[in-house]
């Protein structure tokens, strides 16, 4: 491809250290499926490092995977899930969630796609009657589908309301490098201290090939995870590939280097654009996304040099992306664009 | 790791031709999901080319997920698969296809791990009867669980049989790359020329490092495949670098020079070991697989440098598998072990 | 019990025909599971009768079983219900489409629980994208649950926006002889006619037992169906005594006396307390359902000798539900009581 | 219908004490589903004088109803069931185990349709492994599918080993009743006592319309079983019906006189038939079904004034099977009329 897009972060390729992991990787044989490779021993002992020494880690291939099957380690058919309306469980799995569990999700509008602990109340409802399924999760994801942060005491304040509700919290951390990044903080400061209870860990979009994992901060909950890995057709057979994967982004905190320099991208993208006449961004701008409203003229700059997506032609609602490895030169190649754009 | 063991295929790593291409595919973005990016297109006209102008191929992650997926596009939940009892589907996917598709399987014991049109004969029925699953799909797998190969005329005769009552066939050829190399044939030959209805087309086995594919003989019954992949947590957001390792390995059959070398050295194997005083071979050596009854001081090498599965201690049988990058010299020394084991 | 409820109108008992009609069925031997049981047949012929020659009914026993299974013969698990939020299959049936589908709902907030072409088109997106459940079927229920009645127009019109946008057209019944009571018309003037495919019919509510059905206007829909309502668990084994339930209700039009009457007496109920001080009519009475909004010592009478449901504690939203079976003197009762407790 | 048949037990009408408990409890209002309505408060409390003062039981409508959702109590998906190949939930329930729950069963062929604590040993493998479903239940039907019963120790036995395994113990006793005036024993001493964790009791087959129930000797089994009810279609509206159906039938071991005739019938049934030249019994006539291999011209009696069901038409089988209601008269006139046609 040309040049880089601002579709979304995993249009991006593969960081080099990954690549240079799965090479080093490549040394003769190792067992399969996690069952006693080196490998996927020291990943998950980077884990435990990160997360805690009691953490319960299993790598699996896609995020969709991830969150379904976190989900379904905290839930019965009858017991539903508590999520923003935008959750990407909720509006971009395909149904996942309902096909592999059989379990109802309760979505909310979220403004911002943060759920707050008044939300949740809204929804948490119905408790003891049988002819309602019952509230059991709270799963939110950070970031947000909209680009935000929840802080940590945002975050400490959902999970306290949902575990005195009788709820555990799961967390969709797709991009949660991004959110750390943001914040400042440890990748355990903004999960597990902050009260999350299960981790759906996300490698993609920070440079990974493919590699997620789920992370259990309670191992009475991975009772039984690894069959549901394998029913949810998730157990790599050569495991290992992924577990280096993770455990390169872990080391040295690449993880962060890479989100780090996303968000950067992203707020020199609003601050380029933020203030031309005819654009308004939708949503505060705090990790790799940018959100904005376009005129039509702008919008057809989606399918040019610097893709974006358009996710509401009728508000003019936009997506812009910014990834490990945009460069500053694509940021304000792409500022200019629009500003032409708009000019015109 | 130090040797090369005879555990499985699956414990081999990434032929360099495919670490290769994926870094060759490492460069910028493309578009995710597959949704117009070039490495997509390019392997989907590769398969094209391999299985005819109208195949029609879905990429996914891991072969659990292939089965799974291309049973679901067969069957609607109050229908059946016929297979034999040992079959993947059956034995080793942790229940998969029923979690995932509600549906039953009917499992035949089979001799040497195949099908026979008698033996589909004996589960086709229940036809009409609201209180029976409906059979509707034989499901095979090329190579077997048991290392043997279907010739062209039993594939042929099973897919004759299947289609006159009124069921589909499903491939599981994980090893269908062995199983080509073995009739040599091409892969269109042994499958849908043969009259299979959908593939399970692995990779991983034959020197991927996780890329497998569904192919749809019949594009009718493609139709909401997209859809199925993506709730089957089996739709890869960097789709290009699974389409990498397919292409790569369908270029210049280079799949049949890795399935290839894999028999011939299960054939040196069977020579080596076949006659030695103790060991009997359980089933006929066809591909890259080599089965046999072990006593106790020959299995106890099942651990050693040249680890193998042992798959009942009751009766010995173990399992010798040979991969893409297994070299003469591990025959060799695998079978000079069990020599001096059995002398011992 | 002492007195008649104004909780639900299957807190009833069983209207004395069809008692006698399961007497008149207990007569010595008859075929299981409907299969060739004269009862059955002739119930099937009414079926036939009443909604069109080509109409196929199958019997079943719990409304949400009628339900789940309808939606389930117009659905793949990666296709989608709009739906009202209120609606039974969403809010009612604790996640049973969810569990037994693996299928989203697509709930759409509806003033009086009356659905809208506008609002259809509001929920039916993401065609053709394969991370969006794909819409499929519209379902409305007939009487809705907040007791409000589609007009013909209103149930053309929607069904005739829904077959614009490929969708299909299911019909919870549960209430339908209300619905055709109260509109004046045939059982197939408000449901074929106006444009459903698939209705839930229901009997229960309507003086049966346990006795409901599926009624497929379009053969080619019902295909499979016998084994769906097996699975479903919704087969009975004595079918012939559901079977002369609904034969019973349909002859005569007993159906249109029961719901007529039902109707007549939420009429007096809401004449008697409409005008009352204190008192907020929520939705227009147009069926057996009266919503209304009462003060705190008027919700005390709940649990009272005419007991009704309390919906919403904030608000003061609470049911009453007339039944066959309500008297004039219940109604009148039930009046007073409030008036005096308004009075208070 | 002119005669009764020796087709099924479910052939037979409703006992006329069972018809008159319906009408005593259509006598005005109850509250809904069981939520506190008096006749199901008492059926409750009747289950308790027979099973024991901490037996939880949940009254629903068909006995693959009560089966899978017995099941599902026991089981997470990746769990499986251990069954002999002729029960019910394997052969006869349209796959709606593997459906509704998800879960493999795994089917063991089993002399005279009883599982013995050998035939688990041999199915009660893999665990620990994950590409293997983890055995968890024991599922046997008393009586059997072939018409035996299991004697106390019998039970016993294989109770305990499944128990020893970690397994738990599911009866199918659809036939429940037949098996303990088989026995002479209590329902109590037939299940609870034997080592029984869930019984699925039927009351159908026994002379109720539709009345089955699940009964948990452990409580904590039971939790969140009122949700599974719901979800599983199987919670009746006006439940005070089935309750009261079921409470006629363990009131003065209604029951026992019903099983009591039917078993005799059979006893006189093979009596009058067993040494007929031609005639083989296929398994021992230990309850209400005789099983026997019929000539060509026997079985052409099947469709006759005293219709039976032809299992197998290559061997001959026929099951015959008689009621609660089969007369004396009933027996001699099929044996007659099996005599003539084996003298043709």
């Amino acid at each position: 491809m040309a040049g880089r897009a601002f579709a979304s972060d995993n249009w991006a390729g593969v960081h080099p250290d990954l690549l240079a992991a799965l090479a080093a990787a490549n040394d003769g044989h190792a067992p399969a499926y996690g069952e006693g490779d080196p490998y996927t021993a020291r990943a998950e002992e980077r884990f435990r490092e990160v997360f805690g020494a009691d953490a319960c880690t299993f790598f699996v291939l896609t995020g969709t995977g991830a969150n379904v099957l976190a989900l379904g380690s905290l839930l019965r058919s009858h017991e539903a899930v508590i999520c923003p309306e935008e959750a990407h469980v909720n509006a971009d799995e395909c149904g996942a969630p309902e096909r592999f569990l059989g379990s109802k999700l309760l979505p909310v509008p979220a403004p911002d796609g943060k759920l707050t602990p008044a939300l949740v109340e809204s929804r948490a409802r119905g408790f003891g009657v049988q002819h309602r399924v019952q509230p059991r999760v709270v799963s939110i994801s950070q970031t947000t589908e909209r680009g935000t942060v929840y802080t940590l005491a945002e975050t400490r304040a959902l999970a306290e309301r949902a575990h005195a509700l009788g709820l555990r919290v799961h967390m969709d951390g797709a991009r949660i490098a991004n959110a750390a990044a943001a914040l400042g903080v440890s990748l355990r400061e903004a999960t597990r201290d902050a009260g999350v209870d299960v981790l759906s860990f996300g490698g993609t979009k920070n440079g990974a090939l493919a590699a997620e994992a789920v992370v259990f901060f309670d191992a009475a909950l991975a009772e039984g995870f690894a069959y549901a890995r394998k029913q949810g057709l998730q157990l790599a057979s050569k495991q290992r590939f992924v577990a280096v994967q993770l455990d390169a982004l872990l080391a040295g905190e690449l993880w962060r280097r890479n989100a780090g320099h996303a968000n950067a991208m992203a707020a020199r993208l609003a601050a380029a654009i933020g203030d031309l006449s005819g654009i308004d961004l939708a949503h505060p701008v705090e990790a790799n996304a940018v959100f904005v409203r376009l005129p039509a003229r702008a919008r057809a700059l989606a399918r040019g040099p610097y893709p974006f997506h358009i996710l509401d032609e009728a508000s003019g609602l936009a997506r812009l992306m910014t990834s490990w490895d945009t460069t500053a030169a694509d940021v304000d190649g792409l500022a200019a664009a629009l500003a032409a754009a708009l000019r015109a």
